[in-house]
């Protein structure tokens, strides 16, 4: 390949060409944005410590594609910047984009919750500039795959593949550095992908999980092609002083080049590390730094660059614009406000986008941008690249293609199908130490019942599963809102899982099934986000459960009784006498005593206020109770999107199932007021609506007699009586 | 230029020269942009009907900058495409991009409330990803720049001009032509532009509305560089077949080469244009053309057309996908399956987003990223670029920069020096016509008050001032929002006015007074969105005004006496006697009697009950009544955010002016039960919150004596009498 001849060996015919290609395409432009490919030739074939031999083939950084004026500093026994570097001319064009449908390699290691919403923002920025089919390799402990493995088989991208590692697996192999960065010893496990990574994967490129993309990943990817025939590993220059040394008293930092190299975008050529035998070169080379070091101080990149520095050859130094560190005290000022292009910013500061620095604002609205960016819109086709669909999105687009536009209830169908990007944990979380009796509170939610978070608290003392239906703006403002709660950050027993909206109507019953699944206790507690429980309730139901002996040998569903406040100031009862005293004095009714008693008579609220043990009750058509039940119950039907009938058909599952109705007697739950939602004014208000409700009513009925038989026609026929408004 | 040149006059050494440039820079790519140069270099020097001299330099269109292998039409006389044109090595690179600070110019005719929010989509996809200082030249109506002019003024975008031209005064130079397109007289204004933008203005590129950008702008404008020396308008060719005529019987289209061009996307060359004679040429041809052809179809496109055909040698054709047309029968297909990059997409069908096309989807996708795109992150700063900042924003910076961090009311003087951007008549909107005692119902609300809207526009029939706190994408919320209510898409009399959500604080005044600044009538009632009206409180209003003789003549503030239900359902009393009735029974309460009596005492509700005719009040501490005012009343003040005195402040602000406070004896209005709002929650739960209300407090007293002197003695009294919560 001409390029990557030697200019001093090509012809006059041959310079001409390359000044006029220079001319041609960057004659206008000050910014042409890759230079060092003359210094990086020059470093082809050489190797050892430059220090040693003076005036050896040595890699000049080159961070802006334009050789620094003054003050910057080049690397130990570098000749100054050549004159000629200042020429236009000089500029070497950037190399051509990648193939329209080849290919991309992408590596992250990611562990833990926090990491994996970083993550996730660095994929959404990734996705949002690409035009490129991605394969993106994940190395994840259990909770980051989890979470990952979720999302991405619900986010379903087009010309995306995922393969997970499992980094505890690695661990051994990096867990006898001693390592002071704040990103534990998952911050080394970079070192170990070319061994962990499939054998026949020649390229990859790696990044840290807090950079951002501001450009097609193609650009950085086409930097290969400036790779000489032994580089293998390409990288910015570190944009700060730090391995320079004397920042302050005894500061030693490890050894490197110059500044050395970041490590959070890397360009790996594994083929190569493989064939030069890279496990045995930084293993070596972190050993013997070790014998005077004490740890390493940034993780990966202090070995890294230790080996750059004794194997100077093996470098590519890519141009800065592709990692603009914002650190502490960063020099990248001289990279971006010279550059016309800003293409990966990298928030390598421990404090992250708190960290100070002039220009921060505009860094963090573009990191803002695809954090808060609706990853919905990413599942856009790669035109004309033959790529094959994500599991399930085939199906998903016939039974979406067959839908008619012009059925009444088509809002209703459509919302049903939608397949809704699911965050499981979305924050860290604890899962509750395996008990036999233990009962995980199950509820979903929408921003405007954020309020209720703390209160619930308060009441339910155990384990919950919360699933919260959100945009992912909305996600970061759940996540402030958590933070700011010392109530709720004190919590690492509430599990809280994003579903991200799309459509119209409400998913509840999709949401419900989230949650549920969710759940890691024996039992669980199927509660409405605007219901209290009492303050005894956890411990109570506990108490029940074990006292029932319902451990696999009874299939029950004990009802919680429901109650409600008209009254936002309401002093809550604290204890069953209280509540019926409330009861008695008209401050609190039954649940929907007025507009829908049905939903809760068959729970017989006389014969609860006298019981004093667990009782029995009866199905009835309309029944709506609150219920514990094992971990493994049926489902919720998701064809119930919006207002309407959504638990009564679970109900009857359970009872079509031989559950027993058990009423507890100490036990009760209380909903507290609010404005009616935007799906019951809905409801209210359209006579579509309700006539859509009724064909999924009806629907589900005939579903229940193909697969209960005649068991089910006691449900049609409680159906066939009319009765209330749903 | 060598690339200008022929390339057939170019001896054997260059021709290696362009070969090895395309081997080199597309040699992996076969998606280079830009092929056609050859062409277009062909018509250089041309002019007149190719159908009349066959053979002569005709342009024809390269959409991808590869010529079409089979079935694609070339215009008439065109010879078959060149077989070197696959040859890749015919590929013509990108021109270079304009100088990173260049000043970029683009024109934008727009007139109407929906054309004004399709603007600002456009222009949010523009500022996304443009690197260079933009001059936005906006030819507007008086509704349209009264909407941008604000927009763009609260906006305070870094690098960006903004420039409004009268489309009214430019009406009569196209009023003559007869139009059948749906965009109307202003669709033909662009024919105008040279004329009508600055005589030094030399380039301009032009954008229709309703088009997309998905890649930076100076990438088009850098094709400015493939002009011949005499070409003036850049175009991309129509991706339907409408010009080429027989779509049904008795279709006949304008005149125009194959298939014609689109004019979505247009680079002007307006001092070449001038300097032809332009406004001679296209009149010339216009008048031609009609006395045969009843209207133009396409507006100003068929001018445009019927012009080149006439003088080809004018146009430039542009790559295809800077002119992606999603019409109902496109045939865009050609153009993104194979380039691998969309530049720009144009909905240019009347249907727009609910236009029927395969991959409809993915570009809906990229479409609703900027419309739900949170504007405010585009006030990113053009690193290295000297260009003057918007006006207000250097002392915003300074302001916030003298903030302390540390300080535990940050968050408040954070917030109340936020500049919000604001889209005053979101939706279109009729003004009130004027009558002198009409009042405007003003109140502000979030998201979750939407559903009080409906019930709102049924008790108030008269013109309202609405300000919505929403993010981008609620914005698109409530349009739908508005769009599926019989209730509100009957009324034109509501102006809801968009102010963007930014930081943690409700800005409660902010809206106030932006709702306030937008009344349209002489009066205005100062109400809050979660309280109804009295049915007859519209008429009985303006009665009181005119019986009470308020014109200029006192000073007065009628006060409507405030009431509240703590029941959602509940059947609102449809006369002062049904109210008193209901007050009687305890299913009404006078506005916060259990917790803020002071709020409203001084309203007397003893008197009220008896009252015939309005009685003067006097002021007292915390006093906050819903009042009827002049539309100059003074504004809220707008350091109160969050929750707290925000409406007192006001009331004391009428008084230090002397306004009277009358009592109407048959106004009334209901608030209505809803949950807490997050403000009130952290009010009543963190002491700092109150803490900083206090605070603020202190310094309005401060700011109130400064003001009034000696005469605002008395609140300060008042206030260091010990009361209430706040």
């Amino acid at each position: 390949m001409l390029l990557r001849g030697r200019p001093r060996t090509l012809g006059a015919a041959a310079l001409l060409l390359l000044l006029l290609i220079g001319f041609f395409l960057f004659g206008g432009d000050p910014d042409c944005e890759l230079g060092g490919e003359r210094e990086a030739r020059r470093g082809g074939g050489g190797g050892g410590d430059p220090r040693s031999v003076p005036g050896s083939p040595t890699p000049r950084v080159p961070p802006d594609g334009r050789p620094r004026s003054q003050g910057a500093a080049t690397f130990d026994g570098d000749p100054p910047a050549d004159p000629r570097g200042h020429n236009r001319s000089d500029c070497i064009p950037p190399p051509p984009p990648p193939p329209k449908c080849e290919l991309l390699q992408v590596a992250i290691v990611c562990a833990g919750h926090n990491s994996s919403r970083d993550v996730i923002t660095l994929v959404k920025s990734l996705l949002f500039y690409r035009k490129n089919p991605l394969h993106l390799h994940l190395v994840t402990d259990a909770v980051a795959r989890n979470i990952l493995e979720t999302l991405f088989h619900t986010w379903m991208v087009p010309a995306v593949q995922i393969s997970f590692y499992n980094a505890d697996e690695l661990k051994p192999q990096v867990s006898w550095i001693p390592n002071k960065h704040y990103s534990g010893l998952y911050g080394l496990m970079k070192l170990v992908l070319p061994s962990a990574l499939p054998p026949d994967l020649a390229r990859v490129i790696v990044l840290d999980t807090d950079v951002t993309f501001a450009s097609n990943i193609a650009e950085l990817w086409a930097l290969f092609a400036h790779f000489s025939d032994k580089q293998a590993i390409g990288l910015v220059e570190n944009q700060s002083d730090w391995y320079l040394g004397n920042l302050w008293r005894n500061h030693r930092p490890w050894p490197a080049l110059g500044r050395g190299f970041n490590t959070g975008v890397i360009l790996l050529r594994l083929d190569r590390l493989r064939q030069a035998g890279w496990e045995h070169m930084w293993k070596l080379t972190a050993t013997r730094e070790l014998l005077t070091l004490p740890a390493t101080s940034l993780a990966d990149q202090d070995i890294f660059n230790a080996v750059i520095k004794e194997h100077p050859w093996l470098v590519q130094p890519l141009p800065c614009m592709w990692n603009v560190q914002l650190s502490d005290h960063t020099l990248a000022e001289r990279c971006y406000s010279e550059a016309s292009d800003l293409k990966v910013i990298h928030w390598n500061s421990p404090k992250k986008l708190r960290v100070k620095n002039k220009h921060v604002e505009s860094f963090r609205n573009l990191y803002l941008t695809f954090l808060e960016y609706d990853g919905n819109l990413l599942r856009r086709e790669l035109f004309g690249c033959p790529c094959p669909p994500p599991p399930g999105a085939e199906q998903l687009q016939q039974a979406l293609a067959q839908l008619e536009e012009q059925d009444a209830c088509f809002e209703f169908r459509q919302q049903q199908l939608t397949v809704h990007r699911v965050h499981i944990t979305f924050l860290p979380h604890k899962p509750p130490p395996p008990q036999p009796h233990d009962v995980t509170l199950v509820a979903q939610l929408s921003m405007e019942r954020l309020q209720m978070l703390e209160a619930l608290c308060r009441h339910w003392p155990g384990p919950m599963s919360l699933a919260l239906y959100l945009t992912d703006a909305e996600a970061q403002q759940f996540l402030r809102f958590v933070e700011t709660s010392a109530v709720l950050s004190a919590r690492q027993d509430v599990a809280y899982h994003v579903v991200y909206r799309e459509g119209s109507l409400y998913p509840i019953n999709q949401l419900r099934n989230v949650a549920l699944a969710q759940a890691l206790t024996p039992y669980v507690f199927l509660s409405d986000i605007d219901f209290l429980p009492a303050y005894s309730l956890y411990d109570y139901l506990r108490a029940s459960i074990e006292q029932l002996e319902l451990d696999g040998r009874r299939k029950a569903a004990l009802v919680v009784p429901a109650f409600e406040t008209l009254h936002y100031r309401f002093s809550f009862p604290s204890s069953k006498a209280e509540l019926l005293t409330l009861l008695d004095a008209g401050s609190l009714y039954t649940f929907r005593y007025h507009e829908w008693p049905q939903g809760h008579a068959p729970t017989d609220y006389a014969r609860w206020r006298e019981a004093q043990a667990p009782y029995r009750v009866q199905w009835a058509a309309d029944y709506e109770p609150y219920v514990v039940v094992p971990r493994d119950c049926p489902r919720y039907d998701p064809r119930f999107v919006g207002f309407g009938w959504n638990k009564v058909a679970h109900i009857i599952e359970l009872d079509a199932q031989e559950y027993e109705l058990l009423v507890l007697p100490e036990a009760f739950t209380i909903h507290l007021p609010h404005a009616p939602s935007l799906d019951i004014t809905r409801f209210r208000s359209n006579p579509t609506y309700r006539d859509c409700v009724r064909a999924l009513k009806d629907e589900f009925h005939q579903d229940l007699s193909r697969h209960y038989g005649a068991a089910a026609l006691k449900y049609l026929t409680a159906l066939q009586q009319p009765r209330g408004p749903a």
